[in-house]
């Protein structure tokens, strides 16, 4: 028996019309085994049909074999030559099947017979559907041709199948209910995620998105059941909490955190929501369960809102409902927060991070992306915060022992006693390396060249750390924070009583205010609805400012009126063109203009920046540094745009690079202009303490640099190891090269900085 | 009776305590307004809550007017003092109201005898909320410190009447059942939306979104009812009207049309749904209002799955009832389509798009955003489509009389004979510009330099326009569509036929293939399920193809065997480094030495470019000028991203600017470098055929242009008026110009294009 001439059009015209007549899948799968041998005559053809539940191919249709093997024969990925077709994503063909060594023998089923074997893999895209098989007594019997029919086929065959599941599949999902996940205990005692702050946390697992699981809310069935009165008791001790965290808060965190617990309040003091509990537990439902009862229903309520402003308050209800619960435990009042425990979270808003942070949790485990203002707001507040996927989180268990380096973005779950002995260890090799005694007043380089460094301030409370670590002044104030975390653009005066503070408390150093940065990923849930399919290519920072003039006056008069000492600088984010800045300008002197007619006190001389962020800006950086006061290189943007790489997608943060040719070139562009029109230049954003880059840019001529200031003790020893002469030599090598490739082999052979801190 | 020293600091404790009493919104008005006007020492004070349903200011509790004009007295924007306070969203203090141009007199609520005025406008963000509103009978009364004072606890009272407002409202959202928007006949009689294609169209609107109106369903109602035997008869004339507009359009449109009406087939072969429909009949419902029922069943079915490839079959549910409907009413077999319609959708997939032209469709109007991939289909296939906001779409009555001018993103509403006369006009005179048959075989400057101008090419149904326009080669062929409009991944045998179709048709003309450009806006339903914040900034292009080897590989396989004839070339999108563009050498290498051992031919010879579209790439231009065989800028992308803009979103893309300076610099750039090295530079994308610009790129050396065919004699004729020295002046002068003002003059004074056509 010899094939030949394999009518390949006659084969795929018959699959498409046995589709098209319909049927059930079963009865369809054999009519194409059957056809698919007589067409390729061969003695077997067989379709397996892969299983993503079981993670297996199971045979579903056979000609040749004995058809009762039918959805018995089951396969794992990789397991004998159809196995391993699926695994490989592509064609096996075997010419002695028995000589194979990824042969896998099945009883009974007289397979054995067959030599010649050809499995082809049937896929959606990357998707597995299944394996099309055909076998054949001859040795060597598929020739190349016979491939090429068959992975048509299957190609074809795999939108046949899908095409069939299609309605099938699409009634199922429209009638089962949807399934809860179940959450597995890990057996793996270590979870990668990814950094999102600093700093190492230890302490036990605490599911926030959750619903209120009743068998967890019950510890003692023993106990006696909770009366109305002791309910009414446990409201007023969580009001009285609230009122106190409040108080407390609005203290340390003044420019933030006004009113954050406002709707805690306004909850527990809705009649509706305490009298629903009370009515529950009169018709005798336990006090715990009403509580979930109600607190769930908020819940449902408030996620289903249209409002984003309503939806933010799901937390909230949630938060209320876990310290009602442990109120109404009689739990000790003061330990009534999240001490020792770690927040496991799918997202949250900067303004739950601050709720969390004042009820003392100790560190985040967040499931969506991590915004660039909750990374920011976690560092500032030092709360150690990991980012994991949704299905990683899920299957950290709930009371789970957890010790979480932020830094590195490992999970420990039940850490041994190794594990914590290690982090004993580093965490104090890391406060000798951060420690803030041992800095000179002034950074000066081995050749005795001055260089200053200036802090990256988001909040008020890291003034002190500033003052503490020797901070020049202030060379990036992030004023978007108190617009982040309130329910309303703050006032003029509102604004102003911080930047005073800022100024203040700054003590005649320089302070230059970044003017808002909004938009991208940094959005007000009270302003903005509208849905941008790319926010970084959006309406955001100065671009929302000359759109929203009176929201930026506001602004300017806040920063012109703090700054009426002198010394302070105002500089704008995401400026695209001379035009962009002449236009903010404008505005600028329209705002002082207004209040020397207000007889206000302001400083004429406040200069005015370019944040260089964006590539249109590089290129016309020889006019911007004409026309501005000063630059300031904000790299974490310039280094997205330039590479159009959105370092907070998974999928290509790997492509986000500092060491770019192009971006050491634009930043060496950005500071020769500076230089030319003598203009100040900084470097702001994470590539200002890189000290892997730090020759790079004293080379280029940078000596300003604004910075976290728990890197200034790193930043001030490294350039005090480092000659100008040597650096500008590194800087010249480095803009030479055209590749990544040789930029990274000259970094590792000329790494001026030590492993362990590189 | 004077008033001094305002207590501001107890005022807002006063109100805050207020909002924190709970209580209802309406006694929590009263009682701040009250205190307002005891602490303000004020005769009146009031407020106006605006209600955005009536466009209207409504009084909603006063001290010292009379209080039964509570909930009576309403106010437009801009009507009176505080009407006026509302719309420009400031405060107005009026000293002597009588005498103000804005004061309206109310009869009856007393508010004569007061004549200092005081509006303050209460504002969420830009969001109004009411007006705060305090008077007194004494004139000038309110002084700049009381303007203050009123502002500050107008902003507490924003927050408070929003988060009053914030639980009433979540409960009422939980209960209340969505309500369907209803669709009002507009009154203008123009609509401006945005160009997404090209053309003018005349037609009736048919929504294509709604549901299956029963009313409009039923337009005689002295038919006899139709019976299960016309169904019957209807089901099969649909099937063959289906069967034979496959046939049609995949004669028409090989590249893409493969099996497009599958599911329209499958779905009427599908016996639950021709059944469920037949059994509905049987228990006497009218049969058009069975098909309806049951075609709304599957909607809402489709709509809810999970799974992408079954959401995208709404929209062919849909078409499929309306055509067996018209089939029952026994409409002309041949007019069962969309002849003589504008269809106005949400949303169309690049499938729809084809299948709705096969059906004759005049236009589209579509109410989400244009992807990049639908408005290049639409433009293929020659089909007017204009994108406007939900809200105008809504708005457009179905069966309106409409003419569209897509060009100008116009939409005439029951247009005049003089709209209709003027647009057979300007047709003629386009008709006139754009004529094949005027074009000389060359393109030559004024002073004889040639010129090449090369067709982008979407469909293999370009090309006989292409071909008719004189193209000198295929500039641009967006390999992306085969694999767009499709449920899987083309095999390589199925790329092949398609690319091989190109070259053989363009005759030994040159031949450039750009590799997979998925991802950004352009996605492929059956691959990803990915949802990326900023898809712009992630997995795209050549991205794609290097993390997916195996469809890589396909792709150049068969571009290499399609070239083997010689004079093909090509070229990786969105190259970010001279890495980026060895690596993707480099497989073409291995696809080259493989296709050699298997003895297939091809062409060593062919030429391989990079796309010049990141601003890190123009940064290395000279490096990727040495490394590659050409450059080809494409300017969309290039503009995009050096400006941070993404052109599809309409709240930036006036910032979208191609004559920035910094988009004219990195031209030069590229250009600069492509001489230097000797290789060839052209350039495709919208700048491209730009008759303003076209001097520009003359004159820093650009001769090779790749643009839609159908500007093809514009581009020659201006051409042909240009001489180069001119040219090289002009790119001089712009080059020199650091801001866009400069440039928008330069060019108004400079302009070598008739108004008409610029």
């Amino acid at each position: 028996m010899k094939k030949r001439n394999v009518d390949l059009v006659c084969d795929i015209a018959e699959l498409i019309s046995l589709a098209e007549e319909g049927g059930n899948r079963k009865e369809l799968m054999q009519s194409v085994v059957t056809s698919v041998a007589k067409h390729m005559m061969a003695d077997v053809c067989s379709v397996y049909i892969y299983d993503e539940e079981e993670k297996k191919l199971i045979l579903r249709a056979t000609q040749g074999l004995d058809r009762s093997a039918i959805g018995q024969v089951k396969l794992k990925l990789g397991e004998g030559i159809t196995g391993r077709a699926i695994r490989e994503l592509r064609p096996i063909c075997v010419g002695t099947a028995s000589k194979s060594s990824s042969y896998k023998f099945f009883p009974g089923i007289h397979e054995e017979e067959y030599e010649a074997f050809l499995a082809v893999p049937i896929l959606r895209g990357l998707r597995r559907i299944g394996v099309l098989v055909v076998q054949a007594k001859e040795t060597n019997y598929f020739t190349p041709n016979d491939v090429k029919a068959l992975r048509a086929i299957a190609a074809q065959l795999a939108t046949m199948i899908e095409n069939v599941q299609l309605l099938s599949e699409a009634r199922l999902e429209a009638s089962a209910p949807a399934v809860a996940s179940v959450k597995k205990p890990t057996t793996e005692s270590i979870i990668r995620g990814r950094s999102a702050s600093t700093g190492t946390a230890r302490g036990r697992a605490f599911t926030l998105d959750s619903g209120q699981s009743e068998s967890c809310l019950l510890p003692d069935p023993d106990a006696p059941p909770h009366t109305a009165a002791d309910f009414e008791e446990a409201i007023k001790k969580t009001a009285r909490q609230i009122d106190k965290l409040q108080v407390q808060t609005s203290e340390k965190l003044a420019d933030v955190a006004v009113l954050i617990f406002s709707a805690h309040l306004l909850i527990l003091e809705d009649k509706q929501f305490a009298g629903r509990i009370a009515d529950l537990i009169q018709t005798d439902i336990p006090a715990l369960k009403a509580i979930s009862i109600v607190v769930n229903e908020y819940v449902e309520i408030f996620s289903k809102s249209k409002m984003p402003l309503i939806r933010e308050k799901v937390l909230d209800v949630k938060d209320l409902g876990n310290r009602l619960i442990r109120n109404l435990l009689n739990e000790q009042a003061d330990e009534c927060d999240y001490r020792g425990q770690i927040i496991i979270a799918h997202e949250l808003l900067p303004s739950d991070i601050l709720k969390l942070s004042a009820e003392n949790v100790e560190g985040f485990i967040v499931s969506s992306g991590v915004t660039s203002h909750n990374a920011i707001i976690c560092r500032s507040l030092g709360i150690p915060m990991v980012a994991v996927s949704r299905e990683l989180a899920d299957g950290i268990p709930d009371g789970e022992e957890l010790l979480m380096d932020a830094e590195q973005g490992i999970i420990y779950l039940r850490p041994s006693s190794e594990v914590y002995a290690k982090y004993r260890g580093l965490d104090e090799a890391w406060k000798a390396l951060h420690n803030a005694s041992d800095m000179e007043e002034q950074t000066v380089t081995k050749c005795g060249e001055r260089v200053h460094i200036f802090a990256n301030i988001n909040l008020l409370s890291d003034l002190p750390p500033a003052r503490r670590f020797k901070a020049e002044g202030v060379g990036l104030y992030r004023s978007e924070f108190p617009f982040i975390v309130r329910n309303d653009f703050p006032t003029e005066e509102e604004q102003f009583a911080i930047y005073k503070k800022l100024v203040d408390q700054m003590d005649g150093r320089r302070v230059t205010f970044r003017t808002l940065d909004i938009g991208g990923d940094k959005m007000l849930s009270y302003y903005s609805n509208v849905t941008e399919a790319n926010p970084f290519l959006g309406m955001r920072a100065i671009r929302f400012s000359l759109q929203n003039k009176d929201i930026f006056c506001h602004q300017l008069r806040a920063f012109l009126r703090a700054g009426a000492g002198g010394g302070s600088r105002i500089m704008f984010p995401l400026i695209s063109s001379v035009d962009d800045f002449v236009a903010a300008r404008d505005i600028v002197y329209e705002c002082m203009d207004e209040l020397e007619r207000e007889g206000v006190p302001f400083s004429r001389e406040t200069e005015l920046g370019v944040m260089m962020e964006l590539p249109s800006a590089v290129e016309v950086a020889d006019e911007l540094a004409q026309e501005a006061d000063f630059l300031s290189i904000g790299s974490n943007d310039l280094i997205q745009y330039m590479l159009a790489v959105d370092r907070t997608n998974e999928q290509v943060s790997k492509l986000y690079l500092a060491h770019h040719p192009a971006i050491l070139r634009a930043i060496n562009r950005i500071v020769s202009a500076g230089i030319t029109h003598e203009k100040d230049v900084s470097i702001c954003g994470d590539l200002s303490a890189d000290p892997r880059m730090l020759p790079f840019l004293l080379g280029v001529g940078l000596r300003n640099f604004s910075i976290d200031m728990v890197n200034a003790p790193t930043v001030q020893r490294l350039v005090s190891g480092i000659k100008i002469e040597d650096a500008e030599e590194i800087a010249n090598s480095l803009l030479d090269f055209g590749r990544i490739s040789e930029i990274e082999a000259y970094l590792v052979d000329h790494s001026l900085v030590p492993e362990t801190e590189a």
